[in-house]
């Protein structure tokens, strides 16, 4: 059996845009992968009557109801109130959620607010979901075969409550469930037309379905279906058709997969960043254990540094200029010597809104390479603003130094 | 007036979290900024049957309705057919949408594809909402007052379309709009309940409203309502009781703050990253013209980068170790020489999952500067993953050397 689930993400700062709703995509990949597809997320305000009419309707429609957001300790936290009156259960002061909060603090050091006493109000007959990394208890409430949970809205402690108790809760309650599985196959080089022009769901063997997923630069195709023989035969279906762009399946980033790459080679990385200012790097350091096969690297902002750090020779910068494919190729062979690495990166480019040129427009970005005493060089234009040209540069430096290492 | 608004986001990706919803951000902040704040966004799937159910419910109680999604090429984008259905209208082909698609694929140099075709199909009395950015046209319907807009899902095209189309299209039809006023007031070193605790809506004028937005490691105080006047007045009771926290009003970033007083002062930045391995960097870089005022960094991962760029003695991290507030101070000394900078920042610390020792647990992170010839540190022990860690330290680098230099 598949069940469906519903999310409510409450929240003013939702709706005014302040805070983007990360923890709808946690939420949404985890239940899928467990067989509960999330079918809907409301995103609504700290309203009384909006909260209310989305539970009504949630609550009919759905086997599994998850609120997340507005248990806190001011006064627009009114989730935990809603609820009680929803379920026509009274609220009552919790002696150990409120022994807990107090301990909360204690560890860390910080005055407890008189406001947190609120958070130890708990709807009667309610479950409560104790919650280690702060003071809102998460709220669980079963009846009728369907099952009801608030959790908090800081994505830390909403993540730590799911894997901790919703997990073993919805696991013990439901014996039937048959897992959605999925399979990521990345893709990079090709637009999402180009692949709905190679491959259609039409094509796959019953049971399996396709989804395109752009990502910045590049486009993810995702098989999913709860038949895993039909799945692996529709992987190879995408495979035969698409296979020239596809450079990982169900990798977790294309710095994760470089990393793998070097350290079972124990090949040794440096980097030299200037319009991406740091963004590489920061892709590459955000692997555990990435210190294994990363030694380092320079954000060579000024001509200065690149000169002084890297030894970009200034007549190289003075003739073609801070961005162009002969400085970026003096970047890579610099930082690989200035490191003692093994393969280097380097990226400079035009990230605007200014400093655009007839040559090279807002949105053009040089790579450079060096692969023990090989060169090459890729070069990419992007539209769209500073952050996206940025965003798309960054990844893109560690896909097309991962796919040249491929090809040889 | 007040008018309210409502966001339809459609796709599979965005309820199986592979994507987060970014638009919805980007239109709660406009859409409240020009007075038609959004009170609902739900996120569906590409079903028809979901679709029509949550157009019919926007559609019968908001002013403005907007889905977003659902316009591309691929034969799981059904948005363009069940809004002609909805409204009773036949899809049309355009010959001006079509034409401008063969262009935009001929200015890309990308081969097109068939499937395209489909993007030129209007519902008849709609307006094309021509797309720069992207194949997909957005669509336009008014009726009794109301105002239907579909947009492509791609945040470029989507911003895009919503800069150059919607904003002018509301402007000439609603000349009553109230637009909501707000004002962030940025604070550092304080927690959400400590703020709470500190200050309440209830105290300020009547007029103007309090939110209270946790950022990571940070919250920014949202004073907002349509009364200008009220709003003047409870900044003044919010500086009054909470001023000591607060870093800065509207801003863009603690980035964009700091390379304003620096740019100023005509002084020069330089940074040395282990931990946060190009975040710091990275934020500084993210605000156009940071040329200025930054000249570039490290990322010493190894010791053998510490040492040999930035001057860190062997003994000082035999000694003390790599994370230590000795090593930070030498990092931060030994970057502000490499570079010739007036002012730096270096992190150090211990990201996780592994690595922490009884004097540096996970989540422990030094912080060197040196601001001409004074030096100071900082410390600070976070909980979370390695993401939200490394997160934290990247943006309290840069307000810990704003407090310092607002300090002196």
């Amino acid at each position: 059996m598949e069940y469906k689930s519903a999310v409510i993400s409450i929240g003013n700062e939702l709706l005014i845009g302040k805070t983007i709703n990360g923890n709808m995509g946690f939420l949404g990949s985890e239940l899928a992968a467990m067989g509960f597809p999330v079918d809907v997320c409301e995103m609504i305000n700290d309203e009384r009557d909006a909260i209310l009419e989305s539970i009504t309707r949630c609550w009919e429609k759905y086997d599994v109801v998850i609120t997340t957001g507005g248990l806190g300790p001011t006064e627009d936290d009114i989730t935990r109130n809603v609820i009680a009156d929803f379920f026509g259960k009274k609220l009552q002061f919790d002696d150990e959620v409120w022994e807990h909060i107090t301990k909360m603090f204690k560890h860390r050091r910080t005055k407890m607010a008189d406001s947190n006493k609120v958070q130890a109000m708990i709807p009667e007959d309610f479950t409560v979901l104790r919650n280690d990394r702060g003071t809102a208890p998460g709220l669980y409430y079963s009846e009728g075969g369907k099952h009801f949970f608030a959790l908090p809205g800081v994505p830390a402690e909403m993540t730590h409550l799911f894997n901790f108790h919703l997990r073993e809760i919805l696991k013990d309650n439901f014996d039937d469930i048959s897992g959605m599985v999925q399979q990521d196959l990345h893709t990079f080089g090709v637009s999402e037309s180009g692949l709905a022009e190679m491959i259609s769901e039409k094509e796959l063997p019953e049971g399996a379905h396709l989804a395109w997923l752009p990502q910045t630069g590049r486009v993810d195709l995702r098989i999913y279906g709860s038949d895993m023989e039909a799945l692996k035969a529709a992987r190879e279906v995408v495979v035969r058709k698409a296979g020239e762009f596809i450079w990982a399946i169900d990798a977790e980033s294309p710095a994760a997969v470089l990393l793998d790459w070097l350290k079972e080679r124990k090949l040794k990385l440096a980097i030299a960043e200037s319009c991406t200012g740091g963004w590489v790097q920061k892709h590459i350091t955000a692997v555990p254990g990435s210190s294994e096969a990363y030694l380092g690297g320079v954000v060579s902002y000024s001509n200065e540094s690149k000169m002084k750090l890297l030894g970009v020779k200034e007549s190289t910068l003075a003739e073609h200029g801070a961005v162009s494919s002969e400085t970026v190729l003096e970047m890579a062979r610099g930082v690989k010597e200035l490191f003692d690495a093994d393969i280097s990166i380097a990226v400079t480019g035009v990230a605007g809104p200014d400093g655009g040129t007839e040559v090279n427009p807002v949105g053009t970005v040089y790579f450079g390479f060096r692969v023990g005493d090989k060169s090459f060089e890729a070069k990419q234009i992007s539209s769209g603003g500073r952050d996206r040209i940025r965003h798309r540069a960054a990844e893109a430096a560690i896909l097309f130094l991962y796919n040249f290492l491929m090809d040889e």
